[in-house]
């Protein structure tokens, strides 16, 4: 492990923070820092950016002015692991930049994803001149491997190369593929190097823990934070059924969100139970809930004794 | 037809014009200006930042710059339609907003192509509002569809709804498809309203306008533009047979070409019989011909006697 002595690595359950918008479909800044000091009160790191945040709906002059807000607002760095992979390889330069600029613990770096069936050798050039242009010996790249959604997969030997090259910088993936033979490689080659997995949901999450991993970055973080940390956080002093009771708990409440599109129900859920109506506002080629659909989730989810405590404010 | 009289609608063939980039991978003015200029001499119009413009790589600021380089070098912007459709909606709106301040004749719109399995209305509100914010009656939308890279299809229903809520605005379509039956259908329901069809590439290019649509917008455009144009210009003058034996010679071209990865092959025959070797630059995720293969394809290309007249300056 060449990881710079002193630096503690981002673990356990971090969440993609959801982008609120204001009635123009602007960045709502001082939502957006409510919404994160919420959830790091509620013990989970702050992925903004991330899929999502809508992340790749914002312009990146967007994305440097919110994450600078969260660092304005007095919101720890060493708690956030922005996304700043683009498909423009000079808009991810800029980004990376900014991020490590303000002391971000780490980058979670989409792959290119406009371009379809580009080889190993483009991708690895790709995070390799990004790495590079950066020039900065604090940047910790997480490499995002979510196929379903960017169609460019992080293979396995593409995360050797780079982990051969530039160790300490690479310093781990978050696996959103959902196949759980793909995590459960990762953590057998390369989690003992230092390489820190991150399963793509709380689905995987005590599977990934009881292999080694590092812990997940989850959709459900933004509406279920609490519950998905503790989990991550006292596994090891639990017997192993109490551990997997708490995990199909946590599975039952996704499948509860699983029922729509995640975004929008993630904002659906943040607007009722923070009785802030605004949280709804989805920036194309989202849609938002529709009143039936907003009145079945907040139901099943009453159901569920769900509460989001100390939100509304 | 609510087209504004005096105002005549880009037709015939296009080039998504390749972006040349320095060794720091800068984009390269110079040599985009110079291109530009040869191939609107040849007969092709400019589709800048198209898919084959590697324009998912550069930023939307090196875009605005490209565009501004070539009006001030004196190239008309009557002959241009620059790709404006980004991921994130504000950056569609900039790009989309610069392009239509220079007076092009049109842009190409791709959806916003990060999330998949989006519903028409989140699609259709993406156009609406980008037509909406840049509010602005010369506004001409090309709808882009090329569902092999993009991953999200503009469907016919979608095509209708945007028709009849933005007549004029929407002013055809580049289809990607592949799918003679989808560039038929366009053809058949839409055309007849002055919508009009482009085929993604030369392949259908004949088949395109006896349809009676608009012409073809093609990577090859770069490289072989004149036999091209020839065809759409000419070929209602020409016997059947004649036609049909010009297209053949248009496709074995382009077979020629589609060997390797289409992008590195155009900047490599460019570099080669323009005696730029400058020219083989991509950016990542792309990544050029190695020595063999440029060796094969300029050997296929003398083979069958082509050339680029008057590239070489």
């Amino acid at each position: 492990m060449s990881e710079s002595p002193g630096i503690a690595r981002i673990r356990g359950v971090l969440s993609p923070v959801v982008t609120p918008f204001d009635a123009e479909l602007r960045p709502d800044a001082s939502r957006f820092v409510r919404h994160c000091r919420w959830l790091l009160d509620q013990g989970v790191g702050l992925a903004v950016f991330g899929t999502n945040s809508e992340a790749n709906s914002l312009s990146v002059a967007e994305k440097i002015a919110l994450l600078q807000r969260l660092v304005d607002a007095g919101l720890p760095p060493e708690r956030m692991m922005p996304g700043t992979g683009c498909c423009a390889f000079s808009d991810s330069v800029e980004l990376t930049r900014a991020a490590v600029r303000l002391g971000c613990a780490g980058v979670l770096m989409l792959p290119p994803f406009y371009y379809k069936g580009v080889p190993d050798e483009g991708l690895f050039r790709s995070y390799a001149k990004i790495i590079e242009r950066v020039g900065d010996s604090r940047l910790r790249v997480y490499l995002y491997h979510i196929p379903p959604v960017s169609q460019v997969p992080i293979s396995l030997a593409l995360i050797e190369r780079l982990l051969r090259d530039y160790p300490g910088t690479i310093a781990g993936i978050k696996d959103s593929s959902g196949d759980w033979s793909n995590t459960r490689a990762m953590l057998e080659r390369f989690q003992p190097q230092g390489f820190d997995v991150f399963a793509g949901s709380e689905t995987f999450l005590l599977a990934t823990l009881r292999g080694g991993g590092a812990g997940c970055i989850t959709a459900t973080g933004n509406v279920n934070p609490a519950p998905i940390a503790r989990l991550a956080r006292e596994w090891g002093a639990w017997e192993i059924s109490e551990a997997d009771r708490r995990q199909a708990a946590l599975d039952a409440l996704r499948a509860a969100f699983q029922q729509f599109p995640m975004i929008p129900a993630l904002k659906a859920a943040i607007a009722h139970y923070g009785a802030d109506p605004g949280w709804v506002t989805v920036r194309p080629p989202l849609v938002e809930l529709d009143d039936a659909q907003r009145r079945t989730l907040t139901r099943t989810l009453d159901n569920m004794r769900f509460s989001m405590p100390g939100l509304a404010s």
